[in-house]
């Protein structure tokens, strides 16, 4: 694996924290909790076993010859890895509630530095808003910005090859894919892919291996959203997942622009809804440039600053927690007022319910019980 | 001419408000001034000479036999007079700052006290946008709409048309026109003008025998973004009458409207440009009639109950006015400021100038010296 950018990051610990996040019942927040009680992967893996016990389930780690097929998997595919806190990891990203904390990449990260705009729409899109996302990025790439997609058929592919052939001025474009690193999809964007790759950048949260299933695509749109200061809808049908990226975009304080059409076309009603809902309705590349300008970019909360609500102490005992939980998700808040225990011990108490399988975590910090 | 409805106008007093309104250099302010400060149109008409004596230069009204031709002329063309102060007269219409006095009608008035949406658009419109602009108001029409527009080619014609195809529930159309009630424009919906005055209604602000002169169009822009609640503009260029239209709507506070269309489409980008500047886009009709239902319709002004800011009163001297006026248009408060007279003096010596074809008034009650 390479190593290079996270300046602080031992080859070992790089190992450890790849374990840690391939591990049963990991995600995101209790990575990240993980990480904060132990102060490295490394210690808490070795604690893991112990801490699941409590949660009432035994528990193995990911076995660390899964992990070192995992790297040499990676590095085959010619990728490397980026870490939630490591400088190369993207500024914007890094500003969701709960950002990948580990990615895989292949190509220029630099681009990860540049303005950028997320281009998206439908995968059976019409030839009219085929030839609107490829002009608009060539000249968005043309004038500097990483022009982001989930390199799918359609609007996305047109995005990427308008991109590629426009770059300029440090543009470029960014793949981010559902799959793997090392695993194209759809096949006839293969090639695509592989110049994305290579001339510009190409993205995967999933380990190497993973084929792109339905569930992954919801993941793939919120990296999308959320590595660019905008995301641009060209052509979307009513409750497709574009519309669901730029929610995501919208959610995370990013500009929402779309390309109106005509209401004859039932292929524009989603752009046109979207307008209604209150994204800009752009009708140019330069209106994308004019409005992305005055973007201020501020995170609204940081992960790699402390994204955490509470600090998980050792100090702390755990609180009897599964007794207060069902189904239904309930704020943390609301946990720690029940039980009267510290906001500390509570979310060990989670940490532990989560490590057992027990525990499942929902939007805005909401938890309940697994339902599996 | 046809008194009905203007129960307190005496047959005499209506022949003399025509006859002052259409005396030299009196527009609609000067006309309701002269009304508040003399209480009746004879008596206003009286006095005139001796008032543009004041102004510097000999003046004459209208002769009578001009006004007797005109009557004799609205009564050939079945027409009728509604007067700015009568039951029948347009609510809405009546909330502008300076309305149209005196309105020449054809047909159904009682379509002036229905829900109303302005649609307007390009002559030169495209096919799409043709059959939008009909079907949009076969629909309200047929909801009990009256859908307004202003009997030019393409979107004009079509939504009178679709109007009068769909119309239902008391709903139907309103043709507004630059020339007199007497005269068709463009020839080609002469039988569309026909029909609309029988079958719906027909409005005229110029004297019969006038023809729609480039100057006309402003007028009746206003007044068809006057009547209705709302305007919806269907396809426009950039700049063209239809937007100047939709910016008199929002001015007046009304809703404003517009169906967008593909950037690859230049025909679209008027409608386009206007929602990036704040006009609902809207898709269907069942938009137009969501959005209008909260539509509370409060007038913001009434010239009806008195929109005048100054009366002129008998008890007050005209100030020396002329000497502070240039070409610049300037606000009325800051001559009674500068001029330390009061505000009825300062009124008449505008008027006075005014009828002396000395002043030019402009927007937002502003006056200057006229060009002239």
């Amino acid at each position: 694996m390479n190593g290079a950018g996270q300046s602080t990051l031992s080859r070992d610990e790089a190992f450890s924290r790849i374990r840690l996040l391939r591990s049963p019942n990991i995600g995101p927040v209790s990575y990240n909790q993980l990480l904060r009680r132990f102060g490295t992967a490394t210690a808490a893996i070795e604690a893991l076993p112990d801490l699941a016990a409590r949660g009432g389930a035994p528990y193995r780690p990911a076995a660390t010859s899964r992990i070192e097929a995992e790297v040499a998997a990676v590095r085959k595919a010619g990728a490397r890895y980026l870490f939630h806190d490591g400088p190369d990891y993207p500024a914007l990203l890094s500003a969701l509630e709960n950002p990948p904390p580990i990615l895989t990449v292949r190509g220029d990260a630099s681009l990860l530095a540049r303005p950028s705009v997320a281009v998206v729409g439908a995968r059976n899109a019409s030839a009219a808003a085929v030839k609107l996302s490829r002009d608009f990025a060539i000249a968005l790439a043309g004038r500097g910005y990483a022009v982001i997609s989930g390199l799918a058929r359609g609007i996305d592919a047109a995005a990427h090859r308008g991109a590629l052939a426009g770059m300029a001025d440090g543009g470029g474009t960014v793949g981010v894919i559902a799959s793997g690193i090392d695993i194209a999809y759809p096949p006839e964007n293969a090639e695509l892919q592989e110049q994305v790759a290579s001339e510009g950048l190409l993205i995967a949260e999933m380990a190497p291996g993973t084929e792109p299933l339905a569930r992954h695509f919801p993941h793939r749109n919120r990296i999308i959203a959320g590595l660019a200061t905008g995301t641009l809808v060209v052509e979307a049908a009513p409750k497709s997942g574009s519309l669901i990226t730029a929610r995501l975009a919208a959610e995370s304080g990013r500009e929402v622009m779309a390309i109106p059409g005509s209401p004859l076309d039932s292929r524009s009603h989603g752009c046109n809804q979207l307008i209604r809902d209150g994204a800009i309705l752009v009708q140019s590349p330069e209106d994308v440039i004019e409005l992305l300008i005055g973007f201020e970019g501020q995170p609204r909360s940081t992960f790699r600053e402390g994204g955490l609500e509470f600090v998980v102490s050792d100090a702390d005992e755990p609180a009897d927690i599964a007794s207060l939980l069902t189904l239904a998700p309930v704020g943390v808040d609301e946990l720690i007022r029940q039980s009267g225990a510290s906001a500390g011990s509570v979310q060990m108490a989670l940490l532990e319910l989560e490590l057992a399988g027990r525990l499942a975590r929902h939007a805005a910090g909401r938890v309940s019980l697994s339902s599996n």
